[in-house]
């Protein structure tokens, strides 16, 4: 798993693969909906989301998503786990993707998973 | 990796996780691009796509979306390596999230990756 920009394996020209590039995986977008819809701004705040994204996987995606300026550190100088996280605009323009996925998901997943629920 | 939908492992009820549980991989949503825009069919048409998906990847992701209804065999009867595929209405509704993570990338990603050309 990349955790660094130079380390980014891009397969193909491709935009929609280059965003997969860097976004496709299971935890990215969960980090960038917690940033952008439920206010999360620390470590401790993404280790307590429903999915209970794990210690060290959160780091690395962190890690990338800062090296990629979609996120950012409210104090750069501080160490990772003493800091808080927000988005930047680009991560911030990844909206209109998470709301895509949810409206689909809503709408095509109900059969295979009976409890899921509208977007708050 | 799942390979059959009693085998997705959903997270929570959010819908974008949920989506996530299903399509937060590299390969799936490439996939389906290459079924909405590049009109691939057969297995040989998706091996030959730039990014190189490997055969027992292909053959496990589409199994997947197939079990969730994204895509359908043409022959259903037929073994999957003789057959061809095409987007159900479930999988062609994810075009919306495809257009936005292609330009997505290309407005936020060119600084990392200047080979990166605009969608077809």
């Amino acid at each position: 798993m990349a955790t660094n920009s130079d380390e980014v394996e891009w397969r193909s020209v491709c935009p929609i693969s280059s965003a997969l590039d860097v976004l496709g995986d299971k935890w990215s977008l969960l980090i960038i909906r917690d940033l952008l819809i439920h206010g999360t701004r620390t470590y401790s705040q993404f280790l307590g989301s429903p999915e209970h994204i794990a210690t060290n996987i959160l780091a690395s995606r962190l890690s990338l998503l800062v090296c990629l300026k979609l996120v950012e550190r409210t104090h750069p100088d501080a160490i990772a786990r003493n800091n808080a996280f927000r988005l930047t605009e680009s991560g911030a323009a990844l909206r209109p993707v998470l709301k895509g996925l949810g409206r689909w998901a809503q709408e095509h997943l109900k059969e295979f998973h009976t409890g899921i629920i509208g977007i708050s």
